[in-house]
C-alpha cells in the first residue's frame, strides 16, 4: 500500500506555518513518498520531488532538497572554517544528514569533527535516501554522539582545554521542536565555553531579513550578550521560507570578524571543491538590506 | 457578488508554471479579491492579501506586493542611476504601476522621466490599489506615453542626439505574454540606439540563477553581443519564485561598469530615501555564487 502523509494531498507537499510565516505558502510536486514516520522526537518525512531530487522534512518543514543543499551546507560550515586561521577541531550540533560534515573534511586542516545528533532516524534516512550527503558520516576523522546536542556541551563542558573546539556549527531544525534550546542564551552560553580561544560558532538562525527581522534582531542581541563579535549573514536557497535563510555567527576574539575570510583556496581549487562558495561570496553574504542592516545594529 | 478567479481557490492565490517554474508552487492567503478582468493585453488580478498587502498579478505571476515590492523598485533603479555618472533622462518601458518612476525621481538630477505601458489597466488599477507606486505617476518631471514600448523605441530611434536616454530600465512582465519582444537581440540594439554615450540599461531577467540559469546566460549572451559591458545582478524578494529576481546591467561605455557606484549620497540620506539599497548592497548584488558566476562568465 502506498504511503501517505498529512502534508502530502493531490500530489503535492505544502509547506506552511501559521506561527512563522502566515498567509504564504510553499508547495513542491511529490513524485513518491519514500519514508513518513513519528520518530521518537519528530514526524520525519522523505519523499522523492519532481523537480528537487529527493527532500527531507522535519515536524513540516523542508531540511534539505537535493538540488539547493549545497548552497546551506556550504555556506553554513565555509564561512566560519575560512574565518578562522586555523580550525582542526570542530563540532556539529545536529546536521544529522552529513551535509555539513561532507563540507567540513573538505579543510584538509581539521583533524577531528565531531557530530551530535539527538534523532537516530534522521542519520539512517539520509543514509539510505541522501547518500551525497551521509557519506562523511563513516569518514575516519568522523565521530558520531547520538544525544541531545544542549546536554552534550552541558556535560562536556568542564573538559580540559585540548578538548576545547575551533568552530562549532549549529545545523538544527526550528525551534518548536527539539531545537527550541538551541535558541537560547544559556546555549550560546555552553557553546562559548566549549571553543577554544579563536574560536568560532555559525548558528541556523531558522529566520531571514523578510520574515520576521524581530525575531533575528533578539537572537543576535542574545549571541551579543556572550561573544565579542555577532554578525549575521545570509544564503540564497529557494526551498527555504522566502527562499533565503539567515546564518548567526560569533567570535569569541574580539580581532577575528567571521565576515573576513582568513583563510582563501586558489581560484582553480575553490572550482574544484564548491559550488556556492568562494571568497567574494563569503564577504558579499554579510552585506544585508538598508533596512535589515540599520535594525540588527539597533539603529 | 463577491468576485472570483481561477487561481484563487479555497481563499488561497496559487501561482504555478509548468513552463518557467515546474514542480514548486507559491500560495499567497486572500483576504479579498478587488479586481479581476481580461484586460485588451493580459490576465489582469488584483487581491489583498492577509500578510503581504495588495497584490498585482498579471497573467497568473505575481508583480507586486506592498510588503516587498521596494526591494525590487529600488535595485532595479538605483543601481543604474547611481552608476551613471549623470543621469538626466530616464526612460521606462512598462511599469505602469509607478513603482520604478517612484525611485527615479528620488535623483534630484532627473530632469525627465518617461514611462511607456502598454496597458491602461496596469495604470488605472495601481492608482485606484497601489497608490504608494503609482502617486509618480502625475509628477511634474513624468510623462506617460501609452504605447508598447517596442514600437515606441523603433519609431523614435531616428530622432537627435537631443533626445536620446541615460539610462533606460525594462520593468516589464515575463516573456510569455506582451513582454515577449523584450527578451530578443533585436530590442537591446533599439535600446542601445535610443542612450546617450554613456548610456545604462537594466532589464528585468524573469529569470533567477536557481531557476534556469541557461535562460540566464541566453540573455546575457544577447546583452553581449550589444553592449560594451554586461554584467548579472540580483535582489532578494520573498513573493518571486524562489525568493530572488535577476536583473541584466548593460552599459555603452566600456569604462563604466553598473556594478560601480559612481555616485554616492550620504549615509544619512541613504536612511532617509532607501529601504533596500545602500552602496555596499549595490556591489555586493553582482557577486553571484561560484556555479551561477562561471556559468554567466562561460567557463
Amino acid at each position: 500500500m502506498p504511503l501517505t502523509h498529512p502534508l502530502i494531498k493531490d500530489g503535492w507537499f505544502r509547506e506552511e506555518s501559521e506561527e512563522s510565516f502566515p498567509g504564504q505558502a510553499m508547495r513542491l510536486r511529490v513524485a513518491e513518498i519514500l519514508h513518513a514516520e513519528k520518530s521518537k522526537f519528530q514526524d520525519v518525512l522523505v519523499f522523492r520531488s519532481t523537480d528537487f531530487g529527493n527532500v527531507l522534512v522535519l515536524d513540516g518543514i523542508i531540511q534539505v532538497t537535493e538540488r539547493d543543499e549545497f548552497a546551506y551546507q556550504e555556506m553554513i560550515t565555509h564561512v566560519p572554517l575560512f574565518a578562522h586561521p586555523n580550525p582542526k577541531k570542530v563540532l556539529v550540533i545536529g546536521g544529522g544528514d552529513g551535509g555539513v560534515l561532507r563540507e567540513v573534511l573538505k579543510h584538509d586542516c581539521v583533524e577531528r569533527a565531531t557530530l551530535v545528533e539527538i534523532d537516530e532516524s534522521v542519520i539512517n534516512l539520509s543514509k539510505k535516501y541522501l547518500p551525497n550527503m551521509a557519506k562523511s558520516l563513516s569518514h575516519e576523522k568522523v565521530q558520531v554522539v547520538l544525544a541531545d546536542g544542549f546536554e552534550y556541551l552541558k556535560n562536556t563542558a568542564a573538559r580540559d582545554e585540548a578538548d576545547k573546539y575551533d568552530v562549532i556549527i549549529t545545523d538544527s531544525s526550528d525551534p518548536d521542536g527539539p531545537a527550541e534550546a538551541f535558541f537560547q542564551q544559556q546555549y550560546f552560553e555552553l557553546l562559548y565555553n566549549a571553543l577554544n580561544a579563536n574560536g568560532m560558532v555559525i548558528s541556523m538562525a531558522s529566520e531571514n531579513i523578510w520574515l520576521n527581522i524581530d525575531k533575528l534582531k533578539s537572537l543576535k542581541d542574545i549571541c551579543s550578550r556572550v561573544f565579542a563579535v555577532t554578525e549575521c549573514c545570509y544564503c540564497t536557497i529557494p526551498t527555504y521560507t522566502s527562499g533565503q535563510i539567515a546564518l548567526m555567527c560569533c567570535s569569541k576574539n574580539p580581532d577575528l570578524k567571521v565576515s573576513v575570510p582568513h583563510r582563501t583556496e586558489s581560484r582553480d581549487r575553490e572550482a574544484q571543491l564548491f559550488r556556492y562558495y568562494h571568497s567574494g561570496v563569503h564577504s558579499a553574504s554579510f552585506v544585508l538590506p538598508r533596512w535589515a542592516a540599520d535594525k540588527l545594529r539597533g539603529v
